[in-house]
């Protein structure tokens, strides 16, 4: 089973598609979901006292593991946002931190054995936090966002040294290694001593970079986008938690991985939230799965 | 054999790796290259007296039906333009039309049995005349490009009307339609009656949009570009050489053939000019398909 630390949020999000407030994201939310398609996930977050219960048993019957998730006194952390109208443009209308300001994450004894380890897109000052708890043998995927990059360069960058893989969007990889060629960007990134880099590119698809290799996959074409919230945190959880079904870490498992990661997150793009995310079967991602790989069948 | 129309031209390439003067180019030149891989590709097209006959007969030692071009009065046309350092923008420095002013295309009777015909990018006016000469039961597909979408739309639109396959790049795609999400673009270039739509995305790819089905493919990873010219010009020949080879045309071979335009491209831009393109060989073309059949296997 994956361990994983991210944020717990509510946000509220206006798009094209119309409006939605306070409904429930956040990183670790859409990882969760997504990974409990295949696993078990373990979460390490915190939540406010204005965050229903019932959220909490919802997550706990698909099967992830909430005993991590603590209370503390005051509001949830918020996210308010507005998407341009095609997407490409999205503006933070309102951060408010609240709980997260003092979060203080600690590893349950019973969470450490776990092996894999993600760190969701969270203060690298956080990512640490756990990494301090678990020590060094442990394989941690980690992602981040430009907000990190902007204002904490220095602790992200530590983060990095010490992760296993890294996981982020093709805006955020030119930003941190001043690289526009994608695949510049990738080799920068890989010198940072990571073993793989994988790179999400939204609509035009994902690529790795492992062992001096690229791997470059299409998306899942989705026709219309209601809602591209949590599409990267949910590929972080669908490719996590296929790399807990395999038996090793390599070029293969990873390229299994990402698929698993692509296929998923093309469904939370098609609605708000994690409205699509938090019904999805293991039978409807089959079937796209079987249509994806037919999809990239060239043969005549 | 196909029959293709398109321009033959001096170009003169400057960018991060250098800069080229006066080497042969053209939409037509790039088509050919790529389409002899796999067929004799018949060419109509126009040179000056400034045009060494040297390079015809190495088209010709090529497979590459040269007996359309003709030769006229006055200078070959001249293109010359400048890269940004990451590839993102191209500045026209200069174009000399010369004797492509005055030119009016002639289909040799010889050529007039070809069903396949591609017209490659040029003026709508001519890409036209080449429609009138061969009628309507003939397979067109056409290229364009941003000049003519701003110049001359209204001559564009009647072309593509009459046309059975649209190639073109993600950018143009968008200027046409007024659509900024690439499958609405695609939707919406679908409306003017055509059988298929296909539009090139640089290093992210291609995207087929063919009975009402989206199949989108990644690049070939080229972890080094040296110069882009050409590419989407000799991945329509590859596309059209394949084309040549399948016994009718339907979703699985137009996949394979945008895989052949994605390959043969992906050697284009590895040197300047036609000078990788023109040195391809049918067997370094075959490795680099199944290395990328290879890339999109995943099964574990």
């Amino acid at each position: 089973m994956s361990l994983s630390i991210g944020s717990i949020a509510f946000d509220t999000i206006e798009n094209v598609h119309g409006k939605r407030e306070r409904i429930v994201g956040g990183s670790l939310t859409y990882y969760a979901y997504a990974a409990s398609l295949f696993e078990n996930p373990k979460l390490v977050g915190v939540v406010g006292e204005d965050f229903p219960q019932e959220i909490i048993e919802e997550m706990e019957e698909r099967g992830i593991d909430t005993r991590g998730i603590v209370r503390e006194k005051g509001k949830t952390f918020f996210w308010a946002g507005k998407y341009s109208d095609d997407f490409l443009e999205r503006e933070t209308i309102s951060t408010e931190l609240n709980v997260f300001e003092q979060f203080d994450p600690k590893i349950p004894d019973f969470y450490k054995d776990e092996n894999n380890v993600f760190l969701a897109n969270i203060a690298p000052s956080l990512q640490e936090k756990v990494m301090e708890q678990l020590g060094e043998n442990k394989f941690y995927v980690m992602d981040t966002m430009n907000l990190w990059i902007n204002i904490d360069r220095e602790g992200l960058e530590k983060v990095i040294r010490k992760a296993d893989g890294i996981i982020l969007n093709d805006e955020e990889a030119r930003m941190l290694t001043g690289k526009s060629y994608i695949y510049d960007a990738a080799k920068a990134l890989k010198e940072y001593g990571v073993k793989f880099v994988l790179i999400k590119k939204g609509e035009n698809g994902s690529m790795l970079y492992f062992n001096n290799k690229f791997t470059v996959i299409p998306p899942y074409p989705v026709e219309t986008v209601i809602d591209p919230t949590g599409a990267g945190d949910s590929y972080g959880g669908a490719f996590m938690g296929f790399l807990e079904e395999a038996e090793e870490i390599n070029e293969k498992t990873l390229k299994r991985a990402m698929v698993y990661g692509t296929i998923v997150s093309s469904f939370t793009i098609e609605d708000f939230g994690t409205e699509r995310l938090k019904k999805l079967t293991r039978k409807e991602f089959e079937k796209r799965f079987k249509d994806y790989a037919e999809m990239l069948n060239f043969n005549i």
